[in-house]
């Protein structure tokens, strides 16, 4: 009744160690079903009888009948009285070779996404970096991460909770953590929070992919910095948006150039302490002029305060969003940057009018963040670990820049100019030779290193052509050996 | 120069304990920086000198000039050579209660949301019980949860893996994870997975935002049961699609009407296991009907089947994605069923030529799911204590649904039908008296008891009236008195 190798497939699917656990006829069950949805029993074969199965399979009779129940009453076999089991006369179960040539292409073809679904697939997502090298920006420090101590804590957030944690959470997020967050980000970043005017998300992408729906509709104009953070740019251009390019000088994002724009704008969106990628600080003037401009507009500043827990000269302005008294600012923060990638907390600091909207939005999205990392959070911030470990890592970076700076005058100062930032996790450097951004990042790439070009982040051509590096990441000695390895590549091409 | 409030101010913010870790200069410059944006201290109103200032708050002359230092750099205050230090008069940092009348409307207003922003929050998102109270539905049994067990891998991951955990992850989901996943599903469900075309996700609700948005314009039509799970109905109205309501019979969706329909819809969501919330399942010869028709229509079939692992009569029948040949079906399932909500991992199974578009849309929406997490799980998984749990879940949730269903008939059996179902988390029970639906609900309410109503979970007026109890989450004890509770409070106003 069966082929010797359906059998051997039964047999092979009932030994496995990993079934081990799963009582003997459901295994048996499960593999004829698999031989009858792959195809390989068609409709109508014959099923051996129970105990010849048994026998082959040295089982008892029992177990086999309880498998063909089974598989009869999912509507698999049907049983006929004295003439045995045989596969339901339903339908074939086509395997991918049997399949009519119709069903064939209906599998192979372009995936038919929507509209919007194609414009997010083909700007090809925000990708971060895995196992980062040098010089892949955007990165922290993470090899030194005191994990014993946040585990530490995190044993105690258990003991002290119990099984509560494993419950849904406050879709807004925990309250102690947003205490915490107020707490730091109004001491720290000047900012005017207090914790009912926060909500906990994944990340900084996140945020800016719930103001992109949650404010705009299609076809909306969003003024954005030239050259610009690229996952805000993708987050807006997903939804739909307009995004009106401003250039960024020495002093940040031109605002007198949003002030003299003839049309409107529903918002602008900055990254203020250290802009990225030019690591410009925005001046307090232009802040104050476009707190001015949302206010008479009743647009929005979305300000995405994403790494200015590192400046290391002189300390960072003020946050927008402290300076606005309109409560027409969104804060962005994260922990990606401060404490490690894989933590998974950003949050946004909102105007009022706006935390119910928003925190309904997010359980519609995806629901809300794990109260357990968000608790061992606020207990790491509580008890001012965060505090400690920024304050660290601040000089740790700072170190690493200087070196970096030093490296690239020294080694690299034929082919690019260092633009030391005052703060952030890279540093942009211009090519100031003949050679040109994508042939200097390829030559970088084949021997391992890893550039971002600046050209690109601008939303015309022509932007300055250089590249930024990341440094927080890495040790001196990497940081020393990636910079003489890229000067032998770059020199080869030059 | 200060007034003696101000003064005082600035001497309760540099002593806060909180703050202890922070420079001296630090905290003065930040107390006065609050001054000056709360509009405490206008502009051009003089600053202390450094001397007097230093007097009164006892410290050095150097720690105040450190702090009006950084105020100046950042542009809050003017120096001026031989008479002193000035707010800068740039512009009012107004408190609210100096704010313009139009800049308080502009504080006061409606949140002026996106339409699509008003249409999510007008839908009320999909809240779930924090603590959960008898009869709220859908939440399992947390609290004997080996969370002893779940500590003990989750240091053994740590141990083995150190800090790269720490570093994003693939945003497709830990391969780990996914393998461990595909092996579950094929095995239990039925399906045909692999790895490779497994997607990890936050929850089914972040697939069923995931599907609306990536495969459905606004406007495009998707069937959906009749009653419908409505975290699926407001994921799709958020997406602007068209639900066309498919009624479900004791077979589940009435499959010819979607065959027989003369207009062409994208999908149909179905939620086969356990029809949500009738608890029917749907039978084979209606996939199989379904698949056929996804196939011949290049529609998709989103197949909801969050808590098919708590099926008590029989086996549940294989899943629709391991039925279709044709790789039309996405299959979502969860862990907040299985394991506990406050875990945050849902997945999907995705036909092959849509997991780099999901893959890429997850990146810009919010990035990935924390790695420590999803290895934890990976490991549970594969220790067989995921098998094991969802086995002694399966037994302690049939005696909870036997003894609901048994305290209902001897209880309440003049007022509700009790419709025992196959499996999943809840019981639907249907009013058969005069008593109105609002009115139950209401008064049970009252005494702490939730119910959730069944005819808003239709698409139109006319549905039967009754509601769901969910009991996999409460003890017998409490499933006792909260039926006894209910009995009181019903006739009562019956």
């Amino acid at each position: 009744m069966f082929k010797h190798a359906q059998l051997e497939s039964v047999k092979a699917a009932i030994a496995q160690p990993a079934h081990a656990a799963m009582p003997l006829h459901a295994r048996i069950q499960r593999a004829i079903r698999k031989l009858i949805v792959d195809g390989a029993l068609g409709p109508g074969k014959p099923l051996p009888a129970t105990r010849a199965l048994a026998r082959s399979l040295e089982v008892s009779r029992d177990t086999v009948e309880a498998a063909y129940a089974q598989l009869h009453a999912e509507g698999f076999i049907d049983r006929r009285v004295g003439s045995g089991s045989f596969v339901a006369e339903m339908i074939e179960f086509a395997s991918g070779a049997r399949l009519s040539r119709r069903a064939r292409l209906s599998r192979n073809q372009a995936p038919n996404l929507s509209r919007r679904g194609a414009a997010m697939f083909q700007s090809g997502g925000v990708r971060e970096r895995l196992s980062p090298r040098p010089f892949a920006h955007g990165i922290p420090e993470t090899r030194s991460f005191p994990l014993a101590l946040w585990e530490r804590l995190e044993r105690q957030v258990r003991k002290d909770a119990g099984t509560q944690l494993l419950l849904h959470g406050d879709p807004q997020g925990m309250e102690a953590l947003r205490r915490a967050i107020a707490d730091y980000v109004n001491l720290e970043r000047g900012a005017r929070a207090t914790a009912d005017r926060i909500l906990i998300l994944t990340s900084s992408q996140q945020a800016m992919s719930l103001c992109a729906n949650m404010l705009f509709d299609p076809g909306d104009r969003v003024f954005i910095e030239d050259p610009a953070y690229y996952g805000a740019r993708k987050a807006f251009d997903a939804a739909g948006l307009e995004c009106i390019p401003v250039p960024v000088d020495g002093q940040g994002i031109v605002a007198d150039r949003i002030l003299a724009s003839p049309q409107p704008a529903k918002a602008v969106f900055l990254t203020p302490s250290h802009q990225f990628p030019t690591g410009v600080t925005l001046t307090l003037d232009r802040r104050l002029a476009l707190i001015e401009w949302a206010m008479r507009n009743q647009a929005w500043i979305i300000e995405d305060d994403y790494d200015s827990e590192f400046h290391y000269a002189g300390k960072p302005t003020a946050c927008v969003q402290g300076l606005d008294p309109y409560e027409r600012t969104i804060y962005i923060g994260t922990f990606t940057k401060s404490l490690f990638p894989g933590l998974r907390i950003g949050y946004v600091v909102l105007p009022p009018q706006l935390v119910k909207p928003m925190t309904v939005a997010r359980t519609l999205l995806d629901g809300h963040t794990a109260p357990m990392t968000q608790m061992t959070l606020a207990r790491f911030m509580e008890g001012g670990h965060f505090g400690a470990h920024v304050r660290a890592m601040r000089g740790v970076y700072a170190k690493r820049l200087d070196l970096l700076a030093r490296l690239v005058r020294d080694h690299l100062s034929d082919i690019v100019e260092a633009q030391v930032p005052a703060g952030g996790l890279q540093m942009p450097c211009l090519l100031t030779g003949d050679l040109s951004e994508s042939r200097a990042i390829d030559a970088a790439q084949r021997v391992g290193i890893e550039l971002l070009g600046l050209s690109g982040l601008h939303a015309a051509d022509g932007g300055k052509a250089g590249f930024l590096m990341g440094f927080a990441a890495y040790t001196p000695l990497e940081i020393e050996t990636a910079v003489r390895k890229l000067k032998s590549a770059l020199q080869a091409i030059g």
